[in-house]
């Protein structure tokens, strides 16, 4: 099952090491983690998404709580939540496929961020399924390179502790 | 100076654990950090976005590259490169303010994810500065909870070694 995690820490160094050595110390991939800072520059806030076992995940939460540098840990795949990803990719479009690309962009709500004589840069966000539906897409063109954000999470409910 | 620096890796467990502690290692601390899959779900993309010491930040590419779980590492800042990052914020906005942050929200082409009677979820993309102005102006209505995926890049030009 895929689980979406959210981390508020302190923005000291060595947080990002220190959390993530929690996961690779239990053998637990991360199939993609995003931080950044948050309205409080001391702040960051991780999202990490994992598959695997339950009973080792909660383990892993009650040890990052036991971080000196987290202020809160949140499973928000208990809550209703909204999730979404960023992806940049650089597809093999020439003059011929250009229109085609840009219907299907259109479509996706994608953007067309750079353009070549033969290649076309385009970023779309959304959540999992619509983001691998646009890749999928793209594949027909010839995919150059892909960039992707791994997925940001907000509940929907106000939460306790801001921010 | 901002360095935004890419990094191709096997993905394996452990590989971020690995590449976060070379930067605590030099107490160069991280800005902003995202890792997802690419085109090939062996291997994953990372994007971090560091400030700090030239020379020092020189010593850890070196040593990124010397990683048995680097496959490529590039300094996108020495190119020409688009970036963009995806940033989620909940405003407080009631029924009174929801008019004035959807024109903003227009403006700033972001969109709106959510809403309830006392808040509203937005999402939008952009480069630094434009998320930044994006964020001060979702400031005034006050900012509940706010998540920022750290900024991803990709090259203009085509790349030796994709994908």
């Amino acid at each position: 099952m895929k689980r979406t995690i959210g981390v508020l820490v302190e923005n000291r160094f060595g947080v990002l090491a220190r959390v993530a050595g929690l996961f690779s110390a239990r053998g637990y991939n991360i199939d993609s983690l995003c931080v950044g800072e948050t309205e409080d520059p001391a702040v960051s806030r991780m999202t990490v998404v994992v598959h695997g076992d339950e009973a080792v995940l909660e383990q892993i939460i009650k040890q990052l709580n036991k971080l000196v540098d987290t202020i809160d840990v949140f499973d928000l795949t208990r809550e209703s939540f909204v999730e979404r990803e960023l992806v940049i990719v650089k597809v093999a479009a020439g003059s011929k496929q250009r229109s085609e690309v840009i219907e299907i962009a259109t479509i996706f709500r994608a953007k067309v961020v750079d353009v070549t004589t033969d290649s076309m840069i385009l970023e779309v966000t959304g959540a999992e399924e619509k983001v691998e539906a646009f890749i999928d897409m793209m594949r027909g063109f010839g995919i150059k390179e892909l960039v992707r954000t791994g997925e940001i999470a907000i509940a929907r409910s106000p939460r306790e502790n801001p921010p």
